[in-house]
């Protein structure tokens, strides 16, 4: 802990039962909804319908305090409100001593919940007017760190976990000029906008290294003082030098997993495609020898295979494989325990 | 000309021979290639090949300076640097009267050229670096108007023509998330950025309103305290309203050409498709019957149709149609007069 008092609020999705909750795995304070809010569905319109006028009653999920369920079905309108005041009470008790909050908004997931501030606000219709209210949420964070005179002794983080949901259309965001989505190993569906934030410690400015979340891990144990455990492996790097601008990166290489298996591989600009999938397209895995090539900086839509022409950058990639697959330790598979309940 | 002097920098492109050159057309001074930098190919490997490793003699393009040839083939490499230097001349030389500088940039036309200063400065392959050195071009002419104290007293437009060129892949560009491009109705063909400055009269901020390049021409008119011709009907409306924030902007529709044809018709968020064809695909024009309609503001990708869920928008833009096409005069058609030549 290192001193540090700390809080998750919003969405938890790494079990649902009391021994797998926040509190029962580091946190001190817990405060939100324990798995996605699209779960629990037991009601309105068939299929997709619920989610172009979602409402509340549909989705059974639980608000959590802690171990304890304290609103069933939450009422969802509220939960970015409710979330962002939970995030600023946090920080005003914790401000005399080290804290750490992870703020894991339920937007925009969908189905998609604005409060009646935001509501037809954005020319984007839902999706937008959810994105402004979290985008009210950041800003409500920054100023009390701001007001509480905490901003330049505080890393802020802003980043995301997967790219957007493509079965629900215009419900389910955009990944720009990135190909594809959520659910699969294309650019749109794993590279996220990722900005750190400490005033008069890290310089603004736009850096263009690779970095993962994972390394967030590493980098922030370390900033806080501790060092990561020694007894495993530990993935994350430290990516201090490339924030605070003395050196670059130490990432070159990620390893793009579906499942338990190695999809794709990114070294530098270039990424190698082993396998390709549409996330939720219903097709089947394509697998590939030699791998498809892309170069990122160049073609960051993965359009243009440029296999053919770099046959050193697909033999330097297999051996950064070779590397990676004798330094892996499979984990124990924790779903084939799980117990199922019908409905 | 209300006393204004002005110059043609750059891409001419409506006629290379004398009568209508920008001397024999209003513009007082000319420096620049009067056709797209890709004509007159005289050398170099076949097909695509030599856009991916230009060479400024595969094209024999002239430079001219007002009705003069100055260099042929022009040294495309030099291109953005030289009028990038012709348009801070004719500032300087012009500061002390009205003046009107219409800078037309070649590039990021294929074939790409840069200076030896921007060479491999981008991560973007030589796309980038050409789009760098565009962006110095930028920043040396508001520098220029900063320094001779003209910017309170002059209004800046940054836009474009079209949109990528896709068949020349990561040489083409990118419209992001914006569908198709170049040569096509869909928005990745023609829809572009426009950045208006002039500090203290144009207030910072992001405009959603309707505008086109046609409207260009009555704004600056109406600013530099002229009326556009009462002869004939002119298309441009007057932004100023939008521009100086005092009112909506007067635009609400766009009507899309392709050819001679009405292939699409904007109104508000909404636009209907009649006919749709790839920019540059080889397909032939699909037409469409109700027309297929898109949502831009929830939909800016134009993917999901929602005809059928507003008939009524239809029949709006229908009448929209009907009142244009009321209006219409066909012009004369100059390309039947125009002289072929062989190679």
């Amino acid at each position: 802990h290192q001193g540090y008092t700390s809080a998750c609020i919003g969405k938890w999705h790494l079990g649902h039962l009391p021994q797998y909750l926040p509190t029962n795995n580091g946190f001190d304070y817990y405060f939100g909804l324990p798995y996605s809010n699209d779960m629990d569905r037991v009601g309105g319109p068939q299929g997709r319908a619920a989610f172009w006028d979602p409402k509340s009653e549909y989705w059974n999920v639980p608000l959590m305090r802690n171990e304890q369920i304290i609103e069933r079905p939450a009422d969802q309108n509220t939960l970015t409100r409710r979330y962002t005041e939970e995030a600023v009470r946090f920080i005003e008790r914790s401000k005399d001593r080290p804290f750490f909050l992870y703020v894991a908004q339920t937007m925009v997931h969908v189905p998609l919940f604005v409060s009646n501030d935001f509501r037809g606000k954005s020319p984007r219709g839902l999706y937008g007017d959810a994105v402004e209210e979290i985008d009210w949420s950041v800003g409500r964070i920054v100023e009390t760190l701001r007001r509480e005179g905490l901003a330049e002794n505080t890393l802020f983080v802003f980043t995301s976990d997967n790219g957007p949901w493509l079965p629900y259309d215009q419900h389910g965001g955009s990944a720009g000029l990135l190909r594809e989505g959520k659910g699969c190993t294309y650019e749109g569906g794993m590279r996220e906008p990722c900005i750190l934030w400490w005033p008069g410690t890290i310089q603004p400015g736009v850096v263009h290294d690779l970095g993962t979340t994972m390394d967030l891990y590493t980098t922030i144990v370390k900033l806080a003082g501790g060092e990561p455990p020694s007894d495993r492996v530990v993935d994350g790097l430290d990516l201090r030098p490339a924030l605070f601008g003395t050196g670059p990166s130490p990432r070159d290489t990620v390893f793009y997993y579906r499942g338990t298996e190695l999809f794709a591989v990114r070294k530098g600009p270039y990424k190698a495609h082993f396998v390709t999938q549409s996330g939720y397209g219903g097709d089947k895995p394509v697998r590939h020898d030699p791998p498809v090539l892309y170069h990122l900086g160049q073609d960051p839509s993965e359009k243009f295979d440029i296999a053919r022409d770099h046959p050193e950058m697909i033999a330097e990639i297999l051996k950064e494989v070779e590397r990676h697959r004798q330094g892996l330790v499979r984990g124990q598979d924790q779903l084939s325990q799980r117990i199922e309940k019908g409905p």
